[in-house]
């Protein structure tokens, strides 16, 4: 495959990392940002060359892709149309619909615009931290616009593919509506849940109780407020049907437990629980659960080195591939426990393993 | 201070942690649990010696704590005073009035029963997740009873003391209020947040646009949906009262957005967001019980049995001891990276010996 030209428009922590991954097969890439310090930084780390003015920069890229937040982008679009950058143009902004319509009425030529959403991020910004494997394996979603010529759809596809992600094409409400569940809605969530930690009903002695579960479940209110409510603003429909869903479940439970009598469990809240820890094992990955596919077995083992290794050795030997491991020790102790996660089929070949290994296990 | 003779009713998280905390400066522990594995396995870690059958313990210990959730606080407690196996009681329960008021009503000695709640813990259960340093420098808050005996609470806060937590003396009611806005509303706010993800409007194809915002969020919702009904349950008024306000908030904040013109920001948001970073910032810092600082070395492995073991052996042959490893690997690829977790002053012994075995590192 050719890589196209690309030209970058905004050398934060994703247009970066899309050029680096280019620059890593060899791709032609050019940046561009309001700040030139950024795109000099850039450039610097050998993702491209900088053009300091888009109208000097006529036909430089085959495509040109805008990294920048929702409000900008049919404005940047409609300046980079009119310096005629690029032949295909994108964008990676999180919200899909409302930045396509505001470019159909700012009347961008929408036939070259395929509007994508890289499903990938650092909790760091800035081109410093762009990495070239950002995508690598993630979903990129490409919501083609009725307006789009099929070769620009390709084009772009293309351009995420030689980034190394899976482009999943989803229409734009759709995708607003995903987003509006895995992203925005629990944004605001965990600013309601942090919203009573703030006024004179929760005293610092109370705080000082805090444990990690209050402190992940409010991690992400601590965001910029600003950028926030541009946001969900510019996704309010979506994410406002799955606010009053989560409102509707905390008042049931509220009047539930209000109204049962003390020590009762009710129905309502058992429902909701199980339906919350189903909820949660649903997402994919490590983070997320255990896959069921997985049986976890505990081993007892010694706290020196060298007894992984023979633990390994003697797994291996049993051909038992043992498909991730979580070390749970308390330091000091002489022991550990290895939380072993290998196929169902292994466990038994694994458990002899251990037990002539002289492991205390536990399944 | 000589270490009480200590008994631990339930090896679970906290039950097994307490017991490896007294250990650890040579105490003398006993271990009981309803399912003998779970027992033995705490045994096996160091935690202490198992006593099959309360009826034989006859005052086998000094204290006993009872590590169980609040709607078994009182049985349990009924049952070690009848066996009479020691001369001071303890719980754990996470909610105070409750229990103290079964235990009332079901005639126990409260002379000698000392309410407790150690503000510690894990997502994870079970013996295999118990740590010596759970509790150093948190908050233990102690509800002392009218009816006990001062010694009684002189001795359950110098076992709190051994075990490196600071002792909070607080009445039962209002460590009630407190931990339903730290600990229990939040848990059913991730609950009705993670509730979202189950249905039939949570497609397999969203969840995959998932990030660490919603997984830090639902993380607690995977907790044990039992012990969390019956938490929630003994805690009902306290934890009702938050919940509604979280509902309102998020009720409002659903029709600002719903009736705001498309992109349009809304006052009703932008406070809410506002109060949210307030809250949040409220947090207090961790307290001491830093794990030590380790450093993380990156290394690229094939996904096959035996590699682990083969790289395993090489960190043991260079007197490298692996204190955590988190496996990451992309479902299909045919390599992983294994992340190591050793002493920075490991380090280099490991990038060498990852060197000469030919395994791509990355610090």
């Amino acid at each position: 495959m050719t890589l196209p030209r690309v030209l970058i428009i905004g050398a934060g922590l994703i247009g970066t990392s899309v050029a680096l991954a280019l620059r890593e097969h060899g791709g032609e890439v050019w940046l561009s940002d309001p700040d030139p310090a950024t795109a000099q930084l850039a450039a610097d780390m050998g993702a491209g060359v900088v053009v300091p003015d888009l109208r000097d920069a006529k036909g430089i890229a085959d495509i040109a892709l805008l990294a920048m937040p929702p409000a900008f982008v049919a404005t940047g679009l409609a300046h980079a149309q009119e310096c005629a950058v690029a032949d295909v143009y994108t964008d990676v902004a999180s919200v899909k619909s409302l930045p396509a319509q505001q470019a159909r009425a700012a009347g961008c030529d929408l036939e070259a615009f395929v509007p994508g959403h890289p499903l990938a991020g650092r909790e760091k910004h800035g081109p410093a931290a762009a990495r070239a494997d950002l995508f690598l394996g993630r979903t990129w979603a490409l919501c083609p616009l009725p307006e789009n010529a099929p070769a620009a759809v390709d084009a772009v596809t293309d351009l995420v593919v030689a980034c190394g992600a899976d482009p999943v094409r989803v229409d734009a409400a759709t995708h607003d509506q995903w987003v509006a569940l895995v992203s925005h809605a629990p944004h605001l969530v965990s600013v309601a849940m942090a919203a009573r930690l703030a006024g004179p009903s929760a005293p610092a002695e109370a705080l000082r109780l805090a444990g990690q579960g209050l402190r992940d479940v409010t991690r992400i209110a601590a965001g910029d407020p600003e950028l926030w409510a541009q946001i969900v603003a510019a996704n309010a429909a979506p994410v406002a049907q799955i606010l009053q869903a989560v409102a509707d479940d905390l008042a049931a439970t509220a009047r539930a437990l209000a109204s049962g009598a003390a020590g009762d469990t009710d129905d309502t809240v058992a429902r909701l629980l199980d339906q919350g820890r189903a909820g949660v094992a649903r997402i994919p990955g490590k983070h997320g659960g255990k896959p069921p596919e997985f049986t976890v077995v505990q081993v007892v083992i010694a706290d020196q080195p060298g007894e992984l290794a023979r633990l390994f050795a003697a797994a291996g030997a049993a051909s038992v591939n043992i498909e991730d491991i979580r070390i749970e020790h308390s330091p000091g102790l002489p022991v550990g426990v290895a939380e072993l996660s290998v196929r169902p089929g292994e466990v038994a070949r694994l458990l002899d393993a251990m037990d002539a290994g002289g492991w205390p296990v536990r399944r």
